[in-house]
This record gives structure tokens, C-alpha cells and sequence, in this order.
């Protein structure tokens, strides 16, 4: 029996390529630190699961395509908040942030139509939008620069006929790099003066580290019809696995299209939704006490690299992760090897080769993307791990 | 700016597509009795709030792709007591029917693939078809022949040499019509012959009224390899709004790239996949109940559309839909006019027209699919209400 090209053209998550080693390694009994996915070890608000414990209807029923009014207007009080005026009509409640992704890229490229974005990029960017016939055109950044991209030569140099959209991801993911004002202004007039929708993932939006405000896309007026936010609870609530993420848009063709696709799944999970609207009422503070948490613990993995010679990377502004050069030939050989043949007192450590973060075949093959997603000791632990790992490699390696 | 001709190609929800009459005339203070939507009225087992009450995590973290192996397992000993033998690794938890709909497309057609499916036939399947750049290929029924499509020489009429799949809704959706056992080996055999995959849309299975056992497609060893079932616990547990479905083959290459498209959006809702779980532990009787109760309702939509002169409907053995052809000119007119210009005592009545059913242009003007979720009163109310509509209306348009 045949699958489909399409199907074949997508691959495997390489977040979860390289589980079956780390079980291996435990099953040695061998303790492994993760470093390498981005599930937050922060509680979810207990409003989360008053909500759903407070839900009293006898039948689970399906909920309306477009969400529930109350979590619509929920969103739009949130972003009242950032500075940027939606209507609950822009808010189309979606599960989780990956489900806008898709309906996004489905509403915006028609066959072959191309999206741009930034590489190192979020590698399920390439299956959704594969699975809908476009395609992904990357423009590849350095970790010598800090992966920066909001520079206009860099993004007209990915420009062709077929060019559609910019996809980007602020605060990104997998580098951590925050765009400025400035920068963002500077987007802004690139989707402008090449007539492109922007698709903004923005679900990082509360982990800055720089003391400044909230910032958003949307606050921008000049761009607002060509400007699809994508945005979840995941991360903002540590409530990964609610599936509650919202697309968002002021262009009402957009908005009616996206809703045919949301009209075929029928709608997103009641409860969940329900929940999710209670999440929205979370204290300023719960945020201050994360971002202050995951503050702590980026300065802790920068100083630990700062130390370790050879390594590349700029600290960055946002986010949960950051990508770094490592001095090895191939981190993909290296992380497997410290999983097969490294252990310190027992313990070893793991994140995410960089190769799977870019489009661009060769680029990334030294880098890695550590997710700060531990607490404070497990972090220094793990960063020491890696330290010694990369001592012992390349010992071995250069047969020393 | 432009929106993708795939979204443009798509169609609003065309049971949606009447909401706004209905809001109108609810609003003049008439009453609608609704036939025209398939959320049911039953309660919801209360294993399902059980569950997840007891939900004590202090993180509602992502599940694993594939899905919880809990719930993997519990589906596989519900197919072991339909008679057929699942392993948890076949098995891939989706948001609901639909995307386990949406994911075996992708897998299966590549871009302009055709996709057999006997109209009239869900519209969704239209949107998830195109959304992956499919077509969907219609073979059209009739009223008159009980909408029976398990004929040979009708199903190899829509052979072209790009169609790769057999999609079928069994029982029904929106016919009612279930396959005999003789007609399940005929679909077999032709999807053997033809050398096609066949998505079985088996969501209703449990709602036949003719005191066979259950049947799934998933018996027949011999097309094992080309079998993708879609499965739900909304129907089966009238929990529609916890979004749990399935899609199961024993074909690996299915599972792996499906696999794919699971990984690129990370997970299913986490409280809804334990809850579902619970769901499983449901005794045989509370199916024997709900089975009893949607029996005796269909009997009586049945027994009321025979009263009515110029009606069409065969008994459809399932489901809780079932299409019927209307002595009207268009049921589209005639069901606006029901919402506008009808009522009697305060009362009216809204069904879901045919033609949106039907892919073939002109078919199913004159038909109705009525969803009988109502309780018996508000039923029998329903159907007069059409009588009465059917002869008010035809003395109006007739000029009498």
C-alpha cells in the first residue's frame, strides 16, 4: 500500500528521535537530565482545575466552532492589557497554538505558495506546512549574531514570486532572541512593502527577561489586515496539555475563512475551554514569580556556557530556550554518545541537536537547544554534565 | 490581501449555515424544535467527571503523541469484545473523529488523489479532503433505493486512475443506512480488487436497531493492511465536547506517518484522554439503554414521515439520522420559510436541508436528514410541526 507524498515528505519529530536512547541509558540505570523538551516544570494556577471541578452539566456537548464567547472575551481583555484593541469576533479559539498554525498557513498559501521564516526555526513550522501543499522558505541566521534576522537585506534575499507570508516566532523558539521595537517596526514594513501576511507566534509573549513591557505585533495599526496572531495558553499558564491556543486576526476574510476549517473539527475541547477562561483571571504576580524564576535560571545556563571554552552564544532575551555552538564535530553524534557512553556518578544529560531546527541542509550541525525547564540545582547539575561530556569527547574523539 | 484558493475552495458549514434564521426567529419568540444537529441529549457517564476530579497533577503537562497508553489500551479491549484484535501500538488517540479523519487523508491521497465516498455524505469531509489537497470523488444514491451504495458496478463507476481510497460512514451519517454483513464483504472485496485503502468511519457503532451484534470492518483479516477505522468516544458516550477519537490500523506504515502529523501538533487535551479512558469502563447496559431509546425514537420519525403524503424515507437501520425526500420544490426554501413565515401555536421546526449532503450539483434538493436526539414529546411535536409546515407551505407556493 502506498502513503501519500506528502506524508513521506514530513518527518519525524526530532524532539522524540532521540527518546528511545535516553530510555536505554535509564534503563542502565543511568540518571538523565532533561535539557531537551519544552514542558515547563512550573504548576498550572490552581483555576485551572476549580473550573473544571466546578462544571455541573450532564452532557459533555460539543462547544461552538468558533469557541466560547467567554474565553473569546477573555483573550481580548488579556491583550487589552498589552496595549493592542481586539474584538472576541478576532479571537477563534483553536487546540493549542498548533492547530492556529495550521489554519493559519492553510488560509494564507495555496499550492506551492512559499512562507518565510528564520532559521533556527520550530521544526513542526515544516509539517504544517507541508501538510498543506506550501512550502517553507527559510533564511538562515548564525549563532555568531546572535541568530539575528530582522534585517531587510537578509529577508528580501528569500523573496520569490511565489512568496506569500513571513513566519516568525517572538520571543523565539528555539534561540531565545527577542526582536526590539525597532526590529519589530522593521518587520512590520517588510510585510508592508512586499504585500505578505504576517503569521506571528507569539506565544512566548510573557518570558522576556529585559524588564520591558509586553510587546505584540498587533499594536501595530499599518499592519493589522495582514497580521495573524497565533497564541496558547501552554506556556503563559504552564497548561501544556489543556490544547487551548486562539488565532487571532482583525482581517475578516481571515477570520470567515479560518472558521470553515474550525467549523470541520466542529470544536474545541469544552472543558478544556472552560478552564482556560479561568486561567485569564491569573494575578499579575503569578507571572512576576515565573519570569523572575526563568530569569534566574537563563543566567544560570549563560554563565555556565560563558565557562566552558569553545562555545558560542549570545544571551538571549526570551523565551525557555537558547541555542548554543558547542566545539564538537556533530552534537547529534554527541548526544548520542553521552547517552551510550557517558556518565558522571551515573548521570548524563540531554537537549536538542540544532541540525532539526534548520530547513537548510549542513547549517546547525554544531549547535544544540537547551530548554531551561529544571529547577535551579538539576540546571547547575546538568550544565556541569555537559561540561564534562564535552571534556570527555573530545578526548576521545581526537584519540587522546 | 488574498486568502489560498484551497481555503476559498471550502464551504461555510452548511449545518451552520441556517443558525441565523433561527436566532431570528427565536427572537420573534417563536419556538424551534431542533432535528437539524447531531449533538445528543443523553447524559454523559459519570466516569468521565469521576476522572477527572481525581486529576491531582500539579502540572496538566502535554501527553505523549500517539496518545495515553492507557486509553490506547482501553480502545483495544473494547475492539477485543467486537471481535477484533488491536495491539495499543495501532492504535493513535486524535481531537476527536475529526482529525483522526484529517490525519488518514493526508496519509493516504497525494495531491489530486480522489477519494471515493457514497453521497449523500458528511460535508466535513469535503473541507478535510481539500484542506490536504485531495478530492473527494462522490458516487451518488437515491432516496428511493434506501441510499444503498454496497453495489459494485456503482463504486467502480467513480474508479479513475487516481483514486486511491474508499471513504464510508457505517452506519451512516447522514443516511442511517447500515451495511449487512454480505454488503461489508462486498465494500472488501472491492477495495481488495481495486488495490484501494479503505477509511471506515465507524463512530456510530453502536447505534443499530435491528438486534445484530456490533460490526467493524476491522474483521476482515484480508484487508487489514489497506484498513484505516476512525473511531470516538463523542457518540458511543455522548461526550461530542471532549474531542477523544481514534484512528487505528494495522498497517505500520499508516501508524509511523500518521505518527508524524500527531507529533507536529504534540498532543491531545490530557483531562479529556483520562476521562475518555473512564469512559471505556462504561457497562454494557448503559448501551442497551441509550440503544432502546434511540430505537424507539426512530420508530416514531419513521412512523410520522409515513403519514405524511409525497414523503420518501426507507427505515434506516442506524445512527440517529436519517434523509428524507420532502414533497417540496427545495428543502433549502422551504426550511428558511419555516423559521420566517411558520408557526404553529409559537412553534416551528428546523431539519438540516439535503443538498449539502451531496457534492453532485442538483442532488438531494428536495431531501432532509433529520437528527432524532430529542426526547419522545418534543419529537412527536417536531414531526407534526413538519406535516402541518409541508401543507401550509404547499398551499402557499401553490397559490391555493
Amino acid at each position: 500500500m502506498q502513503i501519500s507524498q506528502t506524508a513521506l515528505t514530513c518527518t519525524q519529530s526530532p524532539m522524540r528521535k532521540y527518546h528511545p536512547y535516553a530510555v536505554q541509558a535509564e534503563a542502565k540505570g543511568k540518571k538523565v537530565y532533561h535539557l531537551n523538551i519544552g514542558q515547563p516544570d512550573i504548576p498550572t494556577p490552581s483555576a485551572f482545575f476549580e473550573a473544571i471541578r466546578n462544571f455541573h452539566e450532564a452532557t459533555v456537548a460539543y462547544a461552538p466552532s468558533p469557541g466560547i464567547p467567554e474565553l473569546q472575551k477573555a483573550v481580548c481583555d488579556y491583550y487589552a492589557k498589552v496595549g493592542v484593541n481586539y474584538q472576541p469576533s478576532d479571537v477563534l479559539v483553536t487546540t493549542g497554538g498548533s492547530e492556529a498554525l495550521l489554519i493559519s498557513m492553510v488560509c494564507v498559501l495555496g499550492r506551492d505558495d512559499e512562507i518565510i521564516v528564520p532559521e533556527p526555526f520550530y521544526p513542526n513550522y515544516h509539517t504544517f506546512a507541508t501538510q498543506i501543499g506550501g512550502v517553507l522558505h527559510p533564511v538562515a541566521t548564525t549563532p555568531e549574531s546572535g541568530y539575528h534576522y530582522a534585517d531587510t537585506a537578509l529577508l528580501e534575499s528569500a523573496l520569490t514570486p511565489k512568496t506569500r507570508a513571513l513566519l516568525l516566532t517572538n520571543p523565539g523558539n528555539p534561540s531565545g532572541t527577542v526582536l526590539t521595537a525597532e526590529e519589530r517596526r522593521l518587520i512590520a514594513d517588510f510585510v508592508k512593502k512586499h504585500d505578505l501576511w504576517l503569521i506571528a507566534d507569539e506565544v512566548y509573549r510573557e518570558f522576556v527577561y529585559g524588564g520591558e513591557p509586553l510587546s505584540s505585533f498587533g499594536t501595530f495599526d499599518d499592519i493589522a489586515d495582514r497580521l495573524i496572531l497565533i497564541d496558547s495558553v501552554s506556556k503563559r499558564f504552564s497548561a501544556c496539555g489543556a490544547r487551548i491556543g486562539c488565532l487571532i486576526s482583525k482581517n475578516a476574510d481571515v477570520i470567515a475563512n479560518a472558521l470553515k476549517f474550525c467549523q470541520s473539527r466542529l470544536s474545541v475541547a469544552t472543558l478544556d475551554q472552560i478552564a482556560a477562561t479561568a486561567l485569564y483571571s491569573t494575578e499579575a504576580d503569578y507571572f512576576a514569580s515565573v519570569r523572575e524564576e526563568y530569569h534566574r535560571r537563563r543566567d544560570t545556563v549563560v554563565r555556565k556556557l560563558k565557562e566552558i571554552p569553545g562555545v558560542v552564544c549570545e544571551c538571549p532575551g526570551g523565551a525557555f530556550y537558547l541555542m548554543a555552538k558547542l566545539p564538537v564535530d556533530d552534537a547529534e553524534k554527541f548526544q548520542i554518545w553521552l547517552l551510550e557512553h557517558f556518565d558522571d556518578h551515573g548521570d548524563t544529560v540531554m537537549f536538542a541537536p540544532g541540525q532539526c531546527f534548520y530547513a537548510t541542509e549542513g547549517l546547525g550541525k554544531s549547535e544544540v537547544r537547551i530548554a531551561y525547564v529544571l529547577n535551579q540545582n538539576d540546571l547547575e547539575r546538568a550544565m556541569d554534565l555537559l561540561a564534562l561530556g564535552l571534556e570527555a569527547y573530545n578526548r576521545e574523539t581526537s584519540g587522546k
